[in-house]
């Protein structure tokens, strides 16, 4: 595998309830974009590599989504459905596991072009209280996010504009 | 028509994100919560009198729920989640409707024995923010929460326990 240029993800707890997390990307936002929303891109990363099933992907204000990852410790399936969308400039909806189930947060992600072919993501999760924000913190989700995220440099790297 | 004695619901806010429901029916917790649970039952009452298809209903913590009730004025979706079940006690489960999706709602439904052949069902809302639950205080939720209360005080005065 060619070594690609990965930058850190700088995550922050603005409120009690809430985390943020800001990522750039070294690519155009219509690259971001899509490896975001189409389903065979969607597929390529969003696993950290592993198979990733799409088992639903209406891609539109009130549209569910499913995605299930097939990791070697066990499946795991996350849904939920589209609050809204704004083309090339934000996508909200809400994101459970099927481990918690009905443990639901609140996804706001901003796709930011910085001017100089790269790409700055900025997604707002809101829970519904301290304990479960503090539960997705301890649940190893940074490290699972930043394995996703590399996968994605890694697509960006070789995926046409 | 019979006429059936009904009682009336108790609705504050405690809270900014809450709103609390308190209402008594005259039948036994067995008979309150099968109206509760079971598919045939629900059909009867949820819809307000209106049909209602039950699309989904997996009672168990991780199962979806998703009723279709089809009202003269139009067609109202409703799905969630069961985060928990205790048996005749508790159901918490999400809850949002289509015409606002992922605008989910947190509902924890008890279910008290009143020792005197009444129950009293207590349904804490929790909203992610004031404006969602404001939003569902104007919506009129409290008058189509009372028709579909007053359907059940007619399943109950009628169903075997």
């Amino acid at each position: 595998m060619t070594a690609v240029a990965t930058n850190r993800a700088r995550v922050t707890t603005p409120g009690d309830r809430e985390i943020h997390v800001e990522r750039i990307f070294n690519a155009s936002r219509e690259r971001v974009w899509r490896a975001f929303t189409e389903p065979d891109l969607i597929k390529q990363w969003w696993g950290r590599g592993n198979p990733l099933v799409i088992e639903k992907h209406e891609f539109e204000r009130g549209g569910h989504w499913r995605f299930v990852e097939h990791a070697k410790e066990g499946v795991h399936g996350f849904e939920g459905r589209f609050r809204d969308i704004k083309p090339m400039d934000r996508i909200d909806r809400t994101f459970e596991w099927d481990g918690m189930p009905g443990y639901v947060i609140i996804e706001s992600a901003t796709f930011e072009d910085l001017g100089d072919g790269r790409t700055k993501l900025t997604t707002r999760s809101l829970f519904y209280n301290q304990d479960e924000r503090d539960g997705m913190l301890k649940s190893g989700m940074e490290g699972g996010m930043n394995e996703s995220y590399e996968a994605l440099d890694r697509l960006l790297a070789t995926v046409s504009s």
